[in-house]
């Protein structure tokens, strides 16, 4: 499990003054960049000296109490399945006790370096390094 | 089925060159707005004079082909269920004939007219202007 | 003069309720690719085919009155200088007879074909199609 | 002089791979959010309890050096002007000894309690913390 937490901004709300919800899309998509960091695969390096990115599959977010601006967020982050080519991250949204939202991301390791991008097996290292962050 | 049509901006892809995924919810939103225009309930009038919004329960999206900057796009949108406060509306993502993205937003009918938005049942008149896009 | 029109989105403001600021600049950006669409020479084939683009060396913009969720708003483009390998072209938004917001960018012309992006003399046939829309 | 830092996320960029410009202004605002904050007049309380925000009368910036995916940046902010209703606010951007861009803000100190939104003077309190942090 890996903690990443931001502050709500000024522009993150929509015209009802909560949080505009594809700004949750966003923020998951922060903390599986920093769940990268943290378990020494930094997305940078990923694609910039080797062309790995990690392209969506498929995306899903549940809403369960709106957020608002200066919000202090923690998002909780854990690999829920890890296949051949594609892994699935799962992030928890919450400010102190009130949860606000819960969704998933599936990802394809992806070969960016020919014109057409091509998803290819998980190197076991990084097999090996998501395991240890997986829901148990 | 209701479309919208819009560009790809030059700001709307991100480090890989293709289009950042947070975008596609953005524009399933603005569909959602656009389809509510086109049924002569629009959403500027149902929040600044009823202060009736649409807030998201849940959403999803299915990503199949990536789409870059100046793409075309057509959103195709249809209303898949209708509950007593909830609705589900489910949109396409075209460029030609390459099917991009699908995904639906599950929205409840909300007072914001009091210090907390509470769901409501949705009304008669909105009821039927949705039933007539109903994915059959 | 080249007109662009567009439609505040539900996202686009703040919390304030207003529109959030940093949106007029991505609109400026988009009226400027519009307007290069309108004078034959897209900005998606100058980066696709030739890999030139047109980075930002200074942006400005003055905002008179707030626009809101559902404003339709019209920009209005000039080009108001054209040098060696930089352009400035002006933007004023208006709702109605209502004067938003008005702003400029300046461009250089720069050839993204190398490592390292570098500007370049505006070739002729581009310069000729500035100067037709040249404030006068 | 105040210091806010930040990483350039996935999505920040846009189809030439270096940062989309608009973002620069969203640091901005977010840097000077960030001020107020430790200033110890943060802008929720600001604007939650006192109905005051901080409209933007008028932006600038100029860019010097392109970023990328993943830099970190340092922005430092400086109190420019002080006037009766209206203050000014530099930011400077720095990823290690690169400047990469210097903008301003000018900001109205506003009343939102009323339907139309109305500058008036900065208090003696804002006005003493601001001047701490004037440029010298």
């Amino acid at each position: 499990m890996m903690e990443f937490t931001f502050t709500v901004n000024w522009g993150d709300t929509d015209a009802a003054g909560i949080v505009y919800y594809p700004n949750y899309y966003k923020w998951m998509d922060n903390a599986t960049h920093h769940f990268f960091n943290k378990i020494g695969h930094s997305s940078v390096d990923l694609f910039d000296k080797q062309r790995v990115g990690i392209p969506l599959l498929e995306t899903h977010c549940g809403f369960f109490s709106p957020s608002f601006f200066g919000n202090e967020i923690v998002v909780r982050s854990k690999i829920e399945e890890i296949r051949n080519k594609v892994f699935r991250i799962r992030h928890t949204f919450q400010r102190g006790e009130t949860k606000l939202a819960e969704g998933y991301q599936v990802h394809a390791w992806t070969d960016f370096s020919k014109d057409i991008p091509k998803a290819f097996p998980i190197p076991d290292e990084i097999r090996k390094a998501l395991h240890e962050h997986m829901i148990e």
